[in-house]
């Protein structure tokens, strides 16, 4: 077993899984915070340098999983690890955000597509060179794909 | 606290963490395989037609954290969370890796920057829509970025 505490609380707009965007491209615009805290916001220095961030967070209204499912984006059972469904194994949500300022442990970020409350692990520096792949095929997700900026959350995985 | 509990184990080349490349771009052609537990391999489904996939896992080998530390890239401290260093209050891994193959619950993988052994957390589909972000700045890095394919880790984060 493997402990973590959290560093920070996010902060957004969504109190509901319900109506929530499923991913940044479908929450263009949607401004959050991220609350650094104390103990940890000497850690934050040099942060503000790079436009976007990648958050890890807990999933934590996520409760027990099934490793096949049909995800939001399709109509057919998928595998659990070829989706970004919230209820997995371990419960650890990725998201690419841009971070515009940070202030006094406060980290203000755009285009959130994260539940209000939710615990943060840990922020990493997002480097292309390292986290953009090139000639990416997406499997099944190529036909479907198109539509994710449109695309809400719903009950499902409640 | 939050618990996790490991879903499959990495192997790869590298045993020791002196020498290892730093991140996948300075790993090309380095293979590794991902042994996924049986309890959880129905949940591999579908995965194979993704060309990259995200791993996150427990970097096991970190033990304590300083929110100042000075990156193998540069020569001056960093606010930890401006930086990839492995040492972290929650110190989970996060590599995007090129996905060849997928054999009885076994992934071929390559491009790797994981130690062997390394406990995996969590797999996710590399979609470029979520994952790959445009118009990027990246702070302190910029002026040493160029030279990380070169790079290789030594014992300072032991």
């Amino acid at each position: 077993m493997i402990a973590f505490n959290p560093i920070g609380i996010i902060h957004t707009p969504f109190r509901e899984l319900k109506g929530m965007p499923i991913q940044p491209a479908g929450a263009i615009g949607v401004r959050g915070t991220v609350e650094i805290f104390e103990e940890y916001q000497a850690g934050l220095r040099d942060l503000e340098g790079f436009s976007h961030i990648i958050l890890l967070y807990h999933l934590h209204r996520s409760n027990g999983f099934k490793l096949n499912i049909v995800p939001f984006m399709d109509v057919e059972p998928r595998g659990l690890f070829a989706t970004r469904a919230p209820n997995r194994p371990n419960p650890i949500g990725l998201s690419v955000i841009q971070l515009d300022r940070i202030e006094e442990g406060i980290l203000h970020i755009q285009n959130v597509d994260i539940l209000d409350g939710t615990p943060l692990l840990d922020i990493k520096p997002y480097i292309p060179d390292f986290d953009a792949a090139l000639k990416v095929r997406t499997g099944w997700l190529e036909k479907a794909g198109k539509e994710v900026s449109n695309r809400k959350s719903d009950d499902r995985f409640r």
